[in-house]
This record gives C-alpha cells, sequence and structure tokens, in this order.
C-alpha cells in the first residue's frame, strides 16, 4: 500500500484526488489537509466521498506528511513550492499540481506567475507529468509538475505534428473552452450560477498564464521555436475542456497521413485515443481519457484539430494519480478510468 | 414623469428594475445607489443595460432621495425599514421589496426574522403590494410592502380556494422549486455553478421565513388560521419559481367549480392566467404573469395545484412596478410584459 | 465469468449496464442487442466505451441468448416480457428492467399499463429485485422484475416508517423531480433541449403509472393498504431523483427514534446512507448509493423525507447488476460505486 | 397597421416572431400559418403568447397571404423562395428568413445548398437584410434575404476592417459557439437534453453552409477575395453566439485605431455596440443588440476579436423585424430591445 497526503484536499483537484485513490487498490489515504476545514470530518464536507467516512480534514504537519510516500500538494502556486521543497528533502515522492515545477526557465515562470521561486534550484530536478511525452523520467523522478488542464488538451495534439514538422511552429490558434471547475472552489461572485448559466464568455484573452507553459513545452520537445495565440472560455457546464486548434499546414498531407502520424506516437497510450469523429465533452467526462479528432481545411491550408479531456481528470488529479502509478511502478491504468 | 430612485439596485431585483423602468415610458431613473458600486457606471456593471449608458451608481443621499416622487428599496431587512421610514416621513411613496412591511403582526415578524423592527408605527399604514388582493389599498398608499417571491407563488392559487371554504386551512403542503437568482447575486460557495449545476436540494426545510408571510397574509384574507407546511428548493435554473400545492379537498368538487372559482376572482386580472394544461416554468420567464392551472386527485380527495412564475418580475420587480402604476394612477400594465 | 446479453442495449439504461458492466471483475459483456443500430459498432455509437471497441450491436436471436448466464432486458413493457418468458423457460436467469414482472397483481398491472400481460403465469415465480427488502427472495430467483426509478426513490424511505406503524399509510405526498435522461433517448421534440433547458414543469399529475407500483409494493410489505398522491416533474439536468415525501406521523416522535428505525432497516446496507443533512442529487450522481434526509415540522404534524438517488443507476442499471451479483453469489457490491 | 403574415410560424425563429410583432405598436398578425399545427390555437402551442389568445395556425392560403403587406417566411430554403417568389410578384414585401435570397452568385448558392434555386430571376431584386451594410437598399426593397446568424457575428465585425484593409483578407478564422435554439425545434435525438446538456462539441467543420454566405458578402462589400475558416460548436445554452474571430494584422495598429475605424462605421448604429470589455453571451440575451470587443496579440501580430449577438433576435427574428422597420419608414428601433 501506498501512504499519501494530499495538501490543499478541500477544492475540486483535491476532491478528484480523495475520489479516485478512496477507490485504487494500492493507495492508502493517510492525511488530508485543509486550513478552512481542519477538524471537520471529510464526510460532512463531501458526502459523496462514503469510503473517507472515518478521515477528517487536519492542519498541514510537515512530521506526519514526510512519513507518508507521496504527497499531491493541491496549493496555490509559490505556496506550493516553498512546502513541497521542504517534503522532497524529507525524501518524500511529491506531485505537485501547481505551476511551481512545470517550468525549466525560471524567468519565464516568474514573469508569468509574477512572483520570485521559492525554490528554483529544484526546477532541474523536476519533470513536467506528462506520461506520454516523459514517462521515463517521471518513472525516476520523485517530483513532478503536474501538467495545466489547457496544456495538456494543446500539447497531446500538436507535440507529434510539430516534430515530425507537418504543421506551422508560430500563428498556432488554441480556442479553448472550460467547465467552470477550471475556476476552482471558491466564493466569487462572477462564479456564481446565475453569471455562469446560460452565457459564454472570453477571459484573459492574450494574457493566460498557461499560454507560456504550452509554448515551453512544446518548444523543448519539438526543438523549435513554437509560439502560440490561445483564448480560453468559460461554459456553462461543470467539467470538461474541449479545444480547437489551428495550424496551418506546412506541406500537402491527407487525413492517413496524419493517423499515421499520430498512431506512431500514440498507439499504445493507454488514455490517448484519435478517432475518425469530431469529439465531444461528454464522451470524456468522468474518465481520464483525451480524444483527439481533427479534419483538414484545404482551401486554407488548415489543420482543424479537436481535442477534449475532463479538466479535473487527464487535466489534473487522474493524470496526477497517473504518474504516481508510473513512479511506484504499479500499471499505469491502476485506479483511473479508461 | 415619475422620478424615480432604486437603493440598492446592484442585485438582482434591482438590476431588473432598473431593466423594466429603463423601458417604462412614464418613468425616470433619477438616482441609483450601490454603497460596494457607487461612482461605477451602471453600464459597466450591466454592460445589457445601453439605456442606462450616462448613468453611475451614487452612494445613499437622503436629501436627494427626498426629493425624487418614489423610492424602490432593495436593501435587506431591518436596514430597508430604516431608511423607507424615513423617506415615508418626507412624504417620498417607498416600495420595500424586503420583508419588512409585509406583516401585520410585529411579534411575528421579529420571531420570523430575528430582528427588532425599526419601525413598527408604519406597519399599519403599510399595505402588502399584492395587486390582486389589496389594489384599492395600494391605490391610495404611501408604503407598500411588495411580497415575497414564493408567498406570492402560493397565496394567489390558494387564496381565492380558502375564501370560498373548498380546501383545508390546515395541512397545506407548498412544495416549491426555484432558480438561483432568488438567492441573491452574492459571494457564497454554495452558489457557484459547480455546486448548484446538476444538482437539486430543498433547504429551510421546515424554518423558511416566507412560511409566516404566506400564513398570516392567507390567514387575514380567508378569516381562518392557516398553516402550512413549506418547502423550497434550489433549482439549477436562472429564474422562475414552480410550486406544486396540495390542498385537501372539503367537499367534492369538479374541476368546472374551480375554475368558476377563480374566473369570479381573477378573471379581469391582467397577469393572473387560469389555464387548462399544467404550466411549466419557461412559459412565465421575463413576465409579469403567473400561470395556474390544477388536477383533482379523487383518491386522495385532494387537490393539486401547480403555480409558475419568474421570481424577480411577479415575484419582486415586476409587481413592484406594478404596484408603482397603480399607487400613480396609470394603467396597471404600463411598462410591463404580460 | 458470468456470459451476459443485454437486449435493447441503445438506449441509456442499456447505455448504464454496458458501461458498468464492462468494468465488472466477473463480467463477460457477450451479446448486444439493438434493432435500430445492429451492425454499428458500440463505440461508433457510445465512444466512451472504449473497452467495448471490438463489439457491435446485434439483432436478437434467442438461439444465442439462450446460451448466456444471464439476460438484463431493457425492452419496452409488454414486449419486454413475451422476449423474456422464452429466456426464463430456457433456463436463463432475467433481469428486467421494463415493468413487466415488477407487480403482484395482474388486474393492477393491466390496468396501469394498459395492455395484456403476456406471460402472466411468470407473476408468481418474479421477485421485485429491490434487494433491502427481497435479498433472499432474489438470492434464489430466475426472473427479477428490477423496480421503476420514482418507486425506488419512495419505497426505501418509507417502507421502515411504515411497517413500524410511525407514519399514515394515507394522504401520503410525494413529489418527485427527475432529471431528463429519466424519459429515455428518443426524438421527442418535448425532450430537445431547448424545451427542457430554464424550465421545469409537473407531468402526468394523478395518473402517473409508478403510482401502483409504489403503492403495491408498500402495500404488501406493510401489510397495511397503502394510497399515495404522486407528482413526479422534469429537471433540466441529466441525471438524478429528489424525493419530497410527506407523511403525517401517528405519533409524536423525535429525530432520533426515526433514525433507530432506520438503522435498525439499513445500518447493515452498502447503498443505503440516513444522514443529518438534506440530502443533494450531486451527492449520488455516478453512484448506486440512495440518500435518505429528513425533518420533523411539530407544528403540522408531519414527516418530511428527502431521498435522492441516481435514476440510471440505483433506479434502474445499477441496481439490476446488485441484483445481478446477488443472484450469482457474488459480493453484492462488485462493480458498483457506492 | 401593418397587416402580416408569417409562414412556418411553428419553430424557434417563428415564435420569436410571434413574440416581437404581438408586441410591436404598428404591427397586426393577420396570418400565422403552420402545416403540422393548422387549426390549433396559437397559445396552445405557445402558451406565453397571451396576447395572441384569440388566434389560431392556418394552413397556407396564398389568396389570403397576398392581401397581407409584408410576409416573413420561415420555411426551409428552397421551399421558402418558391412562395417568397409567388408573394413578391404579388406585390407583397417579402422578408426570407431562410438562405434562398442571401446570394447574389447563383452557383455559389447552388454549391452550397445542394439544390436548384427556384426563382434565380430574383437573386438581382432581392437585398442582403443586414441593415448596417445595405440600409439604403433594404429601404426600397420588397425582398429582404435575412442573414444567417453566424454570417451576421462574423460579418459585422469584420467588414469595417477588411474594407480599410487593416486586416488580411485570407487565413481569417471564426470559431462561433451557438445555443441549441439555433439548431431548430425539430424531433432530433442529437438534440435531445441529455445529449447536449453537460457537453460541447464542433461540428460541420470546413463544411458549415454559411462559410460562403460570410465570404461572398465580405468579398463583395471590401472588393476583395476574402475567405474564411468557419467553426461552429453546439452550447449547452438555449440562445446566443459568441464567435471569436482571429485575423493577421496587416500593419501596425494600437487599440485606438480600431476604436476609431469602428466608430466611423458604427457609431449611429442603434445596435451596435463596440465595447472595451469583452462581451458576453448573457448580454445580449433577448435583445437585438451586436456587443463587439477585441485585444490584440502583438506577439503573433493578431487581432482577436470578441462578437456576441442572440442568434434569435440579431441572428434572425430582430433582424427581421428592424429590416421591416426600414421597409415600411417607422423608426428602425420600434418593437426591439436594444
Amino acid at each position: 500500500m501506498i501512504n499519501i497526503g494530499i495538501i490543499g484536499a478541500n477544492g475540486y483537484t483535491g476532491f478528484e484526488l480523495m475520489k479516485i485513490l478512496s477507490r485504487h487498490p494500492n493507495a492508502r489515504l493517510q492525511i488530508l489537509t485543509s486550513r478552512s476545514q481542519k477538524g471537520k470530518k471529510i464526510t460532512e464536507a463531501y458526502p459523496s466521498l462514503t469510503a473517507l467516512k472515518d478521515q477528517s480534514f487536519e492542519d498541514v504537519d510537515m512530521d506526519k506528511l514526510s512519513k507518508t510516500d507521496v504527497v499531491f500538494s493541491c496549493l496555490p502556486h509559490a505556496s506550493s513550492a516553498e512546502i513541497c521543497a521542504k517534503l522532497y528533502k524529507s525524501d518524500v515522492k511529491v506531485i505537485d499540481l501547481s505551476a511551481d515545477f512545470r517550468y525549466k526557465d525560471i524567468e519565464l515562470y516568474e514573469n508569468t506567475y509574477k512572483v520570485k521561486h521559492p525554490a528554483p534550484e529544484l526546477l532541474k530536478s523536476a519533470v513536467y507529468g506528462l506520461p506520454e511525452l516523459y514517462r521515463d523520467q517521471i518513472k525516476n523522478s520523485s517530483l513532478v509538475g503536474n501538467p495545466g488542464c489547457y496544456p495538456t488538451s494543446a500539447i497531446l495534439p500538436l507535440y507529434p505534428l510539430l516534430k515530425e514538422n507537418i504543421i506551422n511552429n508560430s500563428s498556432l490558434i488554441i480556442d479553448s473552452k472550460s467547465g467552470t471547475s477550471g475556476a476552482g472552489k471558491k466564493a466569487d461572485v462572477d462564479l456564481i450560477f446565475s453569471e455562469v448559466n446560460e452565457s459564454l464568455k472570453a477571459y484573459a484573452v492574450t494574457t493566460h498564464r498557461h499560454t507560456s507553459e504550452i509554448e515551453e513545452v512544446l518548444s523543448l520537445n519539438s526543438k523549435s521555436d513554437v509560439t502560440v495565440c490561445f483564448t480560453p472560455h468559460l461554459l456553462p457546464i461543470t467539467r470538461g475542456i474541449l479545444s480547437a486548434i489551428y495550424a496551418p499546414l506546412n506541406t500537402a498531407v491527407t487525413m492517413d497521413d496524419i493517423y499515421s502520424i499520430y498512431a506512431q506516437y500514440y498507439q499504445s497510450e493507454p488514455f490517448v485515443k484519435v478517432i475518425q469523429e469530431l469529439p465531444q465533452i461528454k464522451w470524456v467526462a468522468n474518465t481520464n481519457n483525451i480524444f483527439i479528432g481533427f479534419r483538414i481545411d484545404s482551401k486554407n491550408n488548415m489543420l482543424i484539430i479537436i481535442s477534449v479531456l475532463d479538466n479535473l481528470i487527464k487535466g489534473a488529479s487522474g493524470q496526477a494519480v497517473q504518474n504516481m502509478n508510473i513512479m511506484f511502478g504499479l500499471p499505469e491504468t491502476t485506479g483511473l478510468v479508461g
């Protein structure tokens, strides 16, 4: 059994981790921390987590956390790195769901998040937790920076095509639409039902932080200088992301050419499904899958890719558990719905 | 032109008043107050109110307010009575959307709202702003306590039947379901989209404050001691209330008997529609109508009434404007969608 | 491994059965029939069922079906009994999700469903598939009539209290609200998104077929003549039922008295959770649980019970798999999320 | 009073026309046709249209229609042109909401809609009913082809910038998201609530018919050869379209430059609002407005425009009434909510 701590468990990613791990055959949820909820029973805050009926939220106790096998951090950036650094140095494996260990370029991180990184020396030891690109390094790592939800939805479809030089590495347009759980569980009047319902809005246009994460990961992996124009939207649904990606083609290709490339990269991936149809969000809700479909607009020499994933699962907590499975030598799909 | 002030205009009922009155041919919105938004342009907070593009939210200024013809108060109870009392004494007509002037029995109000009433001496001058029951008094009144949304949905269908002694005055069950705008525009984690969406909950079961309002108004008007068992639910929609009312029949009646009674009371009412079908919320959204349908369950000797209204319009701001029209001698439907 | 056939698999209950059983460790989905979809790959119709990527919908073939261990029928009533009767006689275990084997009183069934029952002789062999009431009989049965969704939500909370004579057996009011998946997957203009969204309606008031099912099961089990007034509503959510039940108390009781009774009946039930709070639909979505909460309205001497379940799981396919587990001697929770 | 006929009134655009025109001070709804509903009272099908309680749906009667002043056709393409042609020849003014009179290039129409045009000779007399571009021609026209919903959302923001040569005329990307009412009121299993809810899908990628309409109108008006890559999505909301438009800049410009251009074209337009913020769908629901906001992505030399409108109003029936007002010399905003 893997003894597990979750820091900042009272939020949507924390909730999802508790849900997945309470059903995971090799996991023992030992410590669940939440400053705001400490002392409260888990089932008081989350009645549906009936399996955790005997456990309560605790305050952060570094001593106790340092005796677990792995800690998932759901803290906000900057606070997260601080505590993760300590745990990492105490030989606890760490999976950080914040942005703190996703970047290689410290300056890019600091410009993006407008904070000083509390543990820049660890960036070189950290691995970007996208199994499809970094599986071997994750296997041997003790510090994983779990990818952002939007970046997962954009990097997986783009990476093979950039690597094979099929599409342009600049002028990539990523038009993403996310369910509201992506904004977190917080008392914000802009997130209340009557504001979000029966509407749609674009937000953080040209300024969203995930832009630099997408660009860095794709640039490093395609050995080219990738730039993207990224526009997120807030959807009136609870969970799921659909990204429409517009990629100018470098060369004349057929649908089959593109299927072949994807097959080459992803055919044995358990959670990546490249399909003939254009995927819909409801096909991936509550699963760790990402579906990818595409069409060629010959008139405009443009490839249009549609990807969908569940922002709380493949976009966050499911992927974190996938990383844990890899780090502990378990079958990668253990405890996950594919 | 009627010069109008709205106090506490930055909320859903305030917004709806601004929307209705900015299109009302006899209304001039003169003062729109909001402590939290003061100085901000109306269209900055509410871009859809394009007609108010030259106006801004102000702080409360009693001098200026006392020069208007009528003030609508959207403040919370207790704070509302305080300011309304002053305006009333300055000869401004007042329509209070809080609960402060809905009750005749001061003790009942104070037990229900757990506060000391700031102006109990005015209760006898105030009129309950339900035109279908109190039109003549509203006409001559300068202080109207605008009804609650749930009470409007329950009192209108029940009053004629209680008055005619067709149904039992105890054991009335009112099972109501309301859109989330009824909970107000406030930063509350229980109201955020991901919490409300794809769910339903009952709340305040046996303890909701509207229970005593319903009971007092029905008792006074039917000259009997009416008690109700009232259960509200929070619906994942923005606007609208559907109330299912279970009323034991005192006597064997036909559907036609009941239609006759309703016709007698409501046939010339512009906003009350008693129909053959069972009404749906979408039929009344964005209108000042209430639809009433019913069925007789002979086996159980029970009348089942379904009423629907828009909680922000007939349940609040539309009814307030209907009251204003009556108070100023305008055609009652002016500026309202029926 | 249990070899399984599902007849009429192309619908919401069929889909849910395929989803649950494709993850069930003891299940092998052998035959999946659908007249309208025959020949089509399962993943073409349901891309999310990635585990079934090598299987297709077939036409009904009695020979092949008669070689399975168990058949789930998702056919409409009357058609279902016809085929189930044949399979039952071929020694295949049958779990029928239609109403055909839920009744003991043939006349009540025929009056309710307005058809002649095609296999009335089997009613006495059939067991009502509600494990909490009929576990022992289900264990030894080869023909289970799987309960309706609304009846499950009403019978489980009412049965112990009627049995213990705490509440009145007449004048029970059941005000239920169901997600739209309960109406099935069919091309009906009243079910399209723009009609259902942002609305609520009551339907089949005083005439819903589940009324007689609730009454018969509760009457048989409480040895009294139970009558209910049942009102269903269509909610703008996909899945889940909330029932508000109004039961006049026979005697003065405390909350604790009622908890004791429920504990006595349900404390070792894996899927029945009697709780202090009032439950919400989202707590049970995608699980086989039913949550029950309640309040006493002393003034009206009324017990108000709120129950929630997922209409497709505990209200249909999950309960069907729970029955299968019992019939095959497996741990009752196998493959089910509690 | 303008005597009006609506053909094919039983659908979402027909309903919206009836709603707007029943409140329009100069309109008399004389004939409302629907083959499927003929003989049925309007309020039986649409209870909310209380003002039409004395009218019924009729079958198409050319004699009666030819005595009206104006006919709105909500028939499908091809059937619509046939009947519109006859009415036009009988000197009735015609506003056709189908695609039949939107094109100048007959071949483009026939390739797009895969039908033979029944009245090609009328295309040169017809005017594209977008008042902001064709007001003067509409004024003198008796045959208006009312624009598509997506084209309205794309043409209005793009036209001034193409005309002024600020943006590239090829490689324009239009990523649109529409509420489900855009798909019409029809019994289609893909449109039922449980299919659409909690999901999002792109559809008709590279093949949507509105592509050629956008291209033709923009090309004619900018005197250049405009090509667009258009991707529509189906949103789980009832009404509203948000289009995110990606336009490569021809030259370095500031936000102010662009505001100036828009002001030059649209500052006296009653229904076009160019704003500082990025607009949201709920700001335009139930109004005839289009809101336009934008951002410059300097790194990618890209202009990102966000437009929102109500697909049933500015995207269909409201715009049709705006055209009627122009054709009859009424103030353009009469009966419309801005």
